[in-house]
């Protein structure tokens, strides 16, 4: 009966995915109104990613040493209403280091499937006192947790290099790098009066840092 | 302040926690009203788990051929609110399966770490037509998903023993074997004849599959 | 003013009601972001199903013995983003079943409107104890509730036929019955080594079954 | 396990259902955690209201010639956490009524067991256009929608007493009636002259009505 | 990309947002799928609004002496699916009113930027106890809060005018006042006896009141 | 009759406000079970708070030359389970700002009851583009929108002092101040190698930025 409907249906009932794909980011998602969004014609193709198998780059030209492959809604359509992504991280062994950033829409849960990571989390604590850090080293097999919203970051401690396997509650977690987003955000940049006064340095301290983040 | 507390509001604070250790199953979370839950004097190892790395015996005394791990609540309790939970499954080469069953609660993603997985779960469709069940095999490297409250099932089709990491949106996504529920439950049972007429068997029958369910 | 709207757009805006329509199951759903949804030119025919006050025939060529007629947002088109539907379940006597189902995305709250029915869900309980039946037999005017994403059964006890009505949390709660999903899916079927592993019988008993579960 | 917890946790574990007990109100609830909650020692009837059977009396000093019966968490503990819950209404022949009131926390869906009905809710649409009435006659075995929080009323058109079985997305939705809580609050009332203006009559008519509504 | 998308698919993608311009009312909001939607070509301009710094008239032809200026959805688009939403409420000195009404889909959160004003809202209680007004004076500077769902008012008590700035967790709140709904709704109007059954006046009275709210 | 109920389950039944006071974050709560809760002897002081109205001091020892003066759950216990907050923040003329911050839990709505604000929030946007930042000016009056845990920030730019009163869909929206949480953690200190990397900056500049965050 689907099969009926005007194409302009059709498209249309596209456009959620189609836009989605086109969002950068995400975190927190809605209960399924549906088993599976859309149902027509699916296939176990809509649910199925085959590349977090093998080991993203993480030597040439990066200077964090580390790579995110993702599987979210954008490769895998029959995640739509779902809640769940997954994601593949690299990390260069003794420093590979995916640097501090924050899922505006899900926690995060991690599985060291190799190598021995340095994890942590901030958690904001009421003035006077300050912010305080969670962290531990996390051996192979290990699991550990960085609920959503709060910054928190992995670097490879271990000789050979590590691979972690993260999963998320949302089918788009979207992922804000910290320094990226205040150093290296145009159109326009961050003042940097701003940021001279939040990181309680001079301008040509800001200016030096926001030089490499100038994305080509 | 929180240390100021009598104890048995602090007793009190935790018995959510306690009490979903005690529930067997589970699916479907509400969203966080703080950063972590509780706050309190939470350490590192509240969000972390050492026990993903090793494989399950999946071999003695096991009908499946294989073996589940969960790392949930039960196990990391900084995971109280926070959405999500993980397991690993070990399986059996040629054959060793998780038989069909449910999450009342959760979605899964699931990670094929080592092996070869066939897998499928069922969509309903209206009558006349039938169930229409949506399958794969997922090679080594590659994510699946079962949507939320649908019959699912894995199965192991390569030479070697194989490894999933699974994911859910739920601290605690409880699961529901079929065959289990339906033949195993006691105090009382299911009543036979209402077995007889689903399966469209006679009670013999019934009777036979019950008796591979009795629990010691 | 919606009636200005190109008629793309008005097209567009029922593509998730028609969608839904097109779905086979469904449980759980998100909160409304308006009183109603679509909210322009609606009639009081959109919030009205006529259809629950007659038997629907529980004998000719039916071998459960009983008949479900659904009120969701498939017949009632105001029902969508309202979180609620019902159906009507009539059952012939001594025997009629409607046989174990859950429905993934709702609890059921079930009324006895006539007749005497017996009822049951399974609740799984962690290893090594077995799954449990919660069981009842509910008269005339009473009451009872079925766990969301949980298997549940009902069966007439009683020597007139039995009618409830049943209301869920969900536009559309989506039903999985679990013989029919299990032994009568296609395209393809699910493997009879995974079945009878699960079951724990041999291959003839499950192909027997899955024998009466041919659709035509 | 559970029962060896110490008491003053179990006592804190029920805490929530006990003072939802006291709860004279509701509507739209969280997800759930568990299967049931608690889970500890549950047995069928706490799922099972008997109550739903009897009419209740609508003659003997009711003015409105309605009366409900509830069966929400309040009578059946196992709802929970559900996020559903059901009542009965009778209703006096020729004009017996439910007089206009909103459920805060739920959408109804109303089945008409017995009689004829009519019903409405009113939509408000912007300024300057007027409040919208969805109005219409439900015969016995048809179902009507009541949207959340919107004003509502039910009103017997038939010659004979009539019923309707509703059901609710809350396991407690709560009630609040228009010209009660207006007309009938105390501790203190709602000033005279906010109701005056609001009703656009004289302060004399708003002490008439509120004096129709004092509670012995 | 996205730039790319047939304009068929572009105008699909903002149907949701038009719709809901549409919307009269509102409340209750599910999470976010992006961090802002639609994500594609946005600038600052759809996350602001530049009116709530002026008074409105609330002294010509206005019988309540108030005025609500809204900053929801309808205005500031960037809000769709942000779960909040403003508003900004002016009182005529000495009884300037806002009528009591209730929001379907909102808690509100009200800041009194100028003047003095008088607040309350109704809690029902079970019978045989009345409904119950929670009231207070809220000074300059002040704030208070409105539950989902319940009957609210609000009353200047001051020389001068006075001023509040609310906010509520949807993006488009809804606004049912309670007289306008019930003696002003047309098409048809609420029937004459329910009103008089309700309120416990004469048909004569509910006329009158309905005389006033008549929409030209 | 909650009166009667032991001390020791009243004291349980704070206790989730109790610890949501000790919580120093939050973001994205729930839906409501009742209409205010706890509901036993609430008084309008529980819905009130009346420290929004003066200005704090953003001169002495503050370089950031702002303060935050909130009004949560903390501060109003009758907020838990509804949803929303507020806070007022005062700005120092020409340059007080808000550093970059996000809240975990919220969206947020600003309004500016005076001076001149310049806001922005920054929106990360697939690979290889660059983050964005969305910002503007906006006069008294106006309104802004910050999506749920985005980094944004606030900065005075007039020649009076700026007063911007915010809410936000959460009872604890939680704060994490990206300065303050990776440069001001202790217990221990986010690695300096970490940021050095994540900021590309040498480890000195880092233990630079770490001696101005050094907490008392």
């Amino acid at each position: 009966m689907a099969a009926k409907l005007p194409t302009v249906v059709l498209l249309a009932s596209f456009a959620a995915v189609i836009l989605s794909l086109a969002a950068p980011l995400l975190a927190g998602d809605p209960d399924m109104l549906q088993d599976i969004c859309p149902e027509a014609n699916v296939t176990a193709e809509d649910f199925f990613f085959p590349g977090l198998g093998k080991p993203a780059d993480v030597y040439s030209g990066n200077p964090m040493g580390s790579a995110v492959t993702a599987a979210t809604v954008e490769r895998i359509p029959g995640l739509n209403t779902l809640g769940v992504s997954m994601a593949r991280v690299d990390y260069a062994p003794w420093g590979g280091a995916n640097p501090p950033h924050s899922h505006p829409r899900a926690t995060e849960i991690l599985f060291v499937a190799d190598g021995l990571l340095e994890v942590g989390f901030v958690v904001a604590t009421a003035a006077p006192a300050s912010s305080r850090l969670i962290t531990r080293v996390v051996p192979k097999g290990g699991v550990f947790v960085f609920p959503r919203g709060l910054l928190h970051y992995e670097r490879s401690v271990g000789e050979k290099p590590a691979v972690a396997i993260s999963a998320f509650d949302s089918q788009l977690p979207g992922t804000q790098a910290a320094a990226d987003a205040l150093f290296g955000s145009s159109s326009p940049a961050v003042p940097t009066d701003v940021l001279a006064r939040a990181f309680q340095v001079d301008g040509g301290v800001v200016e030096n840092i926001k030089s490499k983040f100038q994305h080509k």
